[in-house]
């Protein structure tokens, strides 16, 4: 089988992770911004990242001009959609911006072709309810960058169809995704409800004068995020405890009941408490470095994923 | 230097993995278990734990042999501790266990021995008060297994002294564990704290049907985790934003304070809930299989901490 032609929509960080992650699977790939030259930087960003995941051992014994080759780029919006099967947006993160984008993308697509958004904060029914099309909107939310962390988010809008669902959760399975498929849209979707819930609590630690930036970071990145990277907190919890999960909650599910009776108040994220995060990461990390750091967290980042690639046992 | 004697109280799990890794960096150390069979049965665990981190790559070129060789049982608690400069308990988590112990450590141990408890989720304060020698108490609590997860929070009582800490936390930093110094004792300490208001958040979706728990385990592993196993949360979203952490609030504060609004009602760990997560686990994993997923689990979090080992920059 042929693999979908693909069209993506907007040529930042995102997009051009995601123009990778379909052309690595074997996709073509058709990509369009409203800025040519962000276009054409992304087609070099293209070859740029498929050398650092062959550098990893991350392209599945292809070579970069290969997986390049497959992405091409487009004078319009239209003519980007014109054969696509799946349409991934990734323009800026402003409802505008989407309404007026999906409404072209409705027009111009064929029939049956999946529209998704990468949105991280905008709900779906916010950007597709008037659209002729709307069943076949969606979003599909990744972690930044979807070229190396698997997760993505299949969210509906109250009017998305179960077809356009199940078919962008096969697209994304198919090229190495882990989708998780949403029963309905809720601010946040799952996991920056979960990273929101651990930052609230992280950010409450500071305000209080319990803990220091530092300590919130060595205690998850020394401590639990290892495990967690492995099995999920569900996983994790089921195998800390002889009888699995239900004994686990009989054993710590008190201590955390007193836990939590202290974490329903929201801490300020700003103020004295940001003051403390930002000088502790600016001490860290003078902000000129940021750059460099992204660049080496990716590098090891993409090394992390190789290691998991092969120790994993395939499913 | 000549490293300090250690004495482990407890020959569980958690004891037999902090011998293992007090005996790795050198220490003489001593066991004790009011059982005997526990001790024995804690001393082979020691080879076999050496074993398998020089199998990982983490025994810094030693044999097994010459790390077991290093613990030696003892036939009592007093004799455990006559030398000792740090002492770890980690017998059952019981506040009159905890009690009994302590006070026959205080009685027994060195003078300005560090008597250290592992527990997770008794605040030191809670056996420790009528001590003679109440500012040498603390809590160091690991999360399992120390021998192959760094983090370690040093809990102080009210009354413990600022001398304990520095020394309980020097080391801990000697054999390679990461220390993390509260300033004050509170329920769930750290990470306890931050693994609670995750989980939470975990059950509230799984109560509310936006999430199964199977969503929830891919959206940390697959998504979240490998990012926090080499950052932390807070360096995390400071690399997350052009212009740093301060950048990532003003972006993303706003959503993070609709979710928080969301997220200030306690959801019900039991019942309905947890059935549905059991159902899950057990779905994916037989009771009866547990032990061997924790075998697996911890294989390949060996492979992991080698991974990270080789590729983290020492500093």
């Amino acid at each position: 089988m042929r693999p979908d032609p693909i069209a993506v929509i907007g040529a930042g960080l995102i997009g051009s992770a995601w123009a990778f992650g379909f052309a690595r699977a074997g996709h073509p790939v058709t990509l369009w911004d409203q800025w040519p030259e962000a276009a054409q930087a992304a087609h070099a960003r293209v070859t740029e990242i498929a050398t650092d995941m062959q550098a990893a051992g991350l392209l599945d014994g292809q070579t970069p001009a290969q997986v390049a080759a497959r992405v091409t780029l487009a004078p319009d919006l239209e003519t980007c959609v014109k054969n696509a099967l799946h349409v991934q947006e990734s323009v800026s993160e402003n409802v505008d911006v989407k309404r007026a984008v999906f409404a072209a993308l409705d027009a111009a697509a064929l029939p049956d072709a999946v529209l998704a958004s990468s949105t991280s904060a905008l709900l779906p029914s916010s950007f597709t309810e008037t659209l002729k099309g709307r069943a076949r909107c969606l979003v599909a939310h990744p972690i930044n960058p979807p070229s190396l962390i698997p997760a993505v988010e299949i969210v509906p809008a109250p009017w998305t169809g179960a077809t356009a669902m199940d078919r962008c959760a096969a697209t994304m399975a198919g090229i190495g995704q882990k989708p998780i498929r949403m029963a309905r849209e809720i601010d946040g979707f799952i996991m920056n409800r979960l990273q929101g819930a651990l930052l609230q609590e992280a950010m409450r630690l500071v305000a209080d004068g319990i803990a220091t930036p530092e300590d919130i970071d060595t205690g998850i990145r020394d401590g639990l995020a290892p495990r967690w990277s492995l099995c999920g907190p569900f996983e994790a919890i089921d195998l800390n405890a002889p009888g699995g999960v239900r004994d686990y909650v009989a054993r710590y599910g008190p201590m955390y009941r007193i836990i939590g009776a202290r974490q329903t108040t929201l801490p300020d994220w700003e103020g004295a408490t940001l003051d403390r995060i930002e000088a502790a990461r600016r001490a860290a990390l003078p902000l000129a470095d940021l750059p460099k750091a992204q660049t080496r967290r990716d590098r090891r980042l993409m090394a992390l994923m190789a290691h998991f690639r092969r120790e994993t046992p395939q499913s």
